[in-house]
């Protein structure tokens, strides 16, 4: 068997999409980067800001968004008009062929309606399988993918999706066909020991350590879904996980920074 | 040379757009068509209601609307997020597997932004180039194209574009690869003598023709600039133009209802 080519997909946090100029900076090494590429882009603040601006009250529960239907209209239109689509003119500005897709696009990513438990997150959806053909097929085309977080039940009900999700579906999905490097990407440098302290990154995190961390409760809150997401990720055929500053993309990908995740020692 | 694949380039107005019940039939139809297709969408209503509800006032111009930041913003998320969404998730549902576009995807559309003459427009976008070999490998990846009516200039800036120009540049660029066929399909029966009654449908306007009905200003003037794009389209190698009713897509496909355009009598 002939080694696998590499596939990076890095997902890009809310902070970063926030703010035009870390934005430019991180679309800009995105560009840069050689070979298949795949960018799955969460919503930030927009889609709040829209709901306020449209006076369109927003609950959030445990710091997800319930989603009803004015809420979803929102996200469709941030998420897969402005933001993707503003993206996608910038990379092909620093000449990526970028395209931008959601999960209804060539059926990409096809998810269920969150089933209803003690609360009813509204129109969110839960993946069920990624289109790792369609998805193959654009990125042999040379095409450059830029995921906007929203995917199809494949019966005409579009579905607000977490990204960090997606990013993960999409790696564990392509990893018989790629060697897939799945990259979570914000505004911290890593996984911290010290939430204050952006020097103390963990360089690496394996099941064993993981496991002591979470025993002596060194780790943020907000960071557990992301390891969580990113060890099943390793136990289902991805490669590696890295977790990092968007803001030095270079630094992230080639390791020099950022904390990586293995299941190895 | 082997005979060419029929490719139909359909555009759909925003009358259609505007109506659910018109829109499904309309979208069902476009569903179960044969061969190779792409959607070209409109607009309509749903741009000025949304910067109705954001209290942004519209400016519109002999028809068109003049596009300035926030007007593009909003385009932006009406047009590629919510309308180009909503009907890819709809036709996935019948069976197609639709992939929604901007011309920014894949540099698939490039324009510049329109000169300022006696009125400036703003950030729209007179086309300049579609990218025929993305847009035939995404057709042979056996994908059918939802295209949004917005273009990028290839330096970052999204432009907001006509949609019946987009589809008579679609038609034209691919050409070279397959025998195209334009339609132009509306809430109208076709081009009407008179334009209060449907039954008045012309149903083949050559140039001579054309012409003539200019002349004896038989022509509504929303249809003028519709007639001029097609004549275009077919001095420049489409194959076929027809012009008629959204709501009976079969019977216009093929021929038995609407108006067609000839270079020959």
């Amino acid at each position: 068997m002939s080694a696998k080519e590499t596939l990076h997909i890095i997902k890009v946090g809310g902070n970063i999409i926030d703010d035009d100029a870390k934005l430019a900076r991180f679309l800009k090494d995105f560009a840069a980067l050689e070979g298949r590429k795949i960018l799955v882009h969460g919503g930030g603040k927009l889609a709040t800001r829209m709901a306020e601006e449209l006076k369109l009250p927003q609950q959030m529960v445990n710091g997800r968004r319930v989603t009803d239907a004015d809420t979803l209209r929102i996200v469709t239109m941030v998420y897969a008009g402005q933001i993707n689509k503003n993206i996608v003119a910038s990379l092909q500005a620093q000449g990526c062929t970028a395209l931008g897709l959601t999960g209804a696009d060539g059926d990409a990513i096809r998810s269920h309606r969150r089933v209803k438990g003690e609360i009813d997150y509204g129109f969110v959806g839960d993946v069920d399988a990624v289109n790792a053909a369609l998805v193959s097929g654009l990125l042999e085309q040379g095409l450059s993918i830029v995921m906007a977080p929203i995917t199809h039940d494949g019966k005409g009900q579009l579905l607000n999706t977490n990204a960090d999700t997606i990013a993960q579906e999409l790696a564990t999905g392509l990893s018989q066909r790629y060697r897939t490097v799945l990259l979570y990407s914000f505004e911290k440098s890593g996984v911290l020991l010290d939430v204050n302290d952006e020097a103390s990154v963990i360089p690496l995190i394996t099941p064993a350590r993981y496991r002591d961390l979470l025993a002596g409760e060194k780790i943020f809150a907000g960071m557990i879904p992301k390891l969580d997401n990113a060890f099943r990720a390793l136990e289902s055929g991805v490669d590696r996980v890295l977790i990092g500053q968007a803001e030095d993309l270079p630094a992230l990908v080639s390791g020099r920074s950022g904390t990586a995740l293995s299941l190895q020692d």
